[in-house]
């Protein structure tokens, strides 16, 4: 399917929830008809790099490049692309932004205190404890958008309502073509008029 | 386009005519119909990546793993990666064969020889100085893939000749559904008997 490419990118704290973000946005899209690749940096790291990728200011940067260049690529062959990563740097981002040209930049401001209380991964505490180095938010800085196309707390959000959030912004920036609500039940009134 | 997806993976010397190639057999998939993208580590490097990413084993077997990351998304969604990359470790075009599970190596074989002749881009000379460090060939090691499905003498092939090669090697293994060649004249008398 050709539409119009352009790149979701959900950046945030460890903890924000933007995997759990990116999953839901996929299946909104998906459930809309779209071919959807979500670009996971967490899981990328954990899976196909097999950790060999640090987290040193130079290998976040290339790294967040890296996904930027699949996405470009995905993008402009149909596909949406939903990168999720944490990607802190407001310089790096700013470099995609003016790469990518069309770029929805999501901002998962949850707030640290709420990502440390979660914790799913453990990382927080390990950080936290110096076990972990260049934790972003702990010793490694965490540069918030400034003006991002869509900020969403996701310690009160659910993922499906943050992923709601996202697609209406998707439609007002005129990306989505505008389609019949899947929830909306048909107009039986209509088409029996018509039979 | 959906068709079953698969990736061409280019391999070779510095200057061995991998880019060149990747170009022709893009041209020649795109004239078929197909829709193809090029990834080009060596232009990647000089353009996104700002060559901010070195050339330690490490760097170069995480930055060909991202290549395959990128190119395994691609296929999937019915577009076919021609990745071009020095990809000089067995080890690394190992574990990208087995994490694509369809994956047409192309050596380009060109004799160094010839490489350090043409050296287009004037880095062997500097290399051999000494002048640059890390550079396969020289101070780095190319080792060659052992079965690959292509293996290809540019130095004796041009581009478009090197990619009618990889074109039939696609068609054997059952990767392109046969089409009418567009060298073929179409069949006038079989269309004028149908009028």
């Amino acid at each position: 399917m050709q539409q119009e490419g352009f790149t979701i990118w959900i950046t945030g704290l460890p903890g924000a929830g933007k995997s759990s973000l990116a999953g839901a946005v996929a299946a909104a899209l998906s459930g809309r008809g779209f071919a959807v690749e979500v670009i996971d940096s967490g899981k990328l790291r954990a899976s196909l790099l097999g950790n060999a990728l640090g987290f040193s200011r130079h290998e976040r940067h290339t790294n967040n490049l890296q996904h930027a260049f699949a996405a470009k690529m995905l993008s402009r062959n149909g596909v949406i692309p939903v990168v999720a990563a944490v990607s802190p740097y407001r310089a790096t981002r700013r470099a995609i932004r003016e790469a990518l040209g069309t770029f929805v930049e999501v901002h998962a401001a949850t707030e640290k205190a709420v990502c440390i209380d979660r914790d799913t991964k453990g990382l927080w505490a390990r950080a936290l404890a110096g076990e972990v180095q260049s934790f972003t938010g702990v010793d490694d800085p965490y540069e918030a958008p400034q003006e991002p196309e869509v900020r969403l707390d996701l310690g009160t959000l659910s993922p499906q309502e943050g992923a709601a959030e996202v697609l209406r912004a998707l439609e007002t920036l005129g990306y989505l073509a505008r389609r019949p609500d899947a929830e909306d039940p048909p107009d039986i009134d209509a088409i029996a008029s018509q039979l």
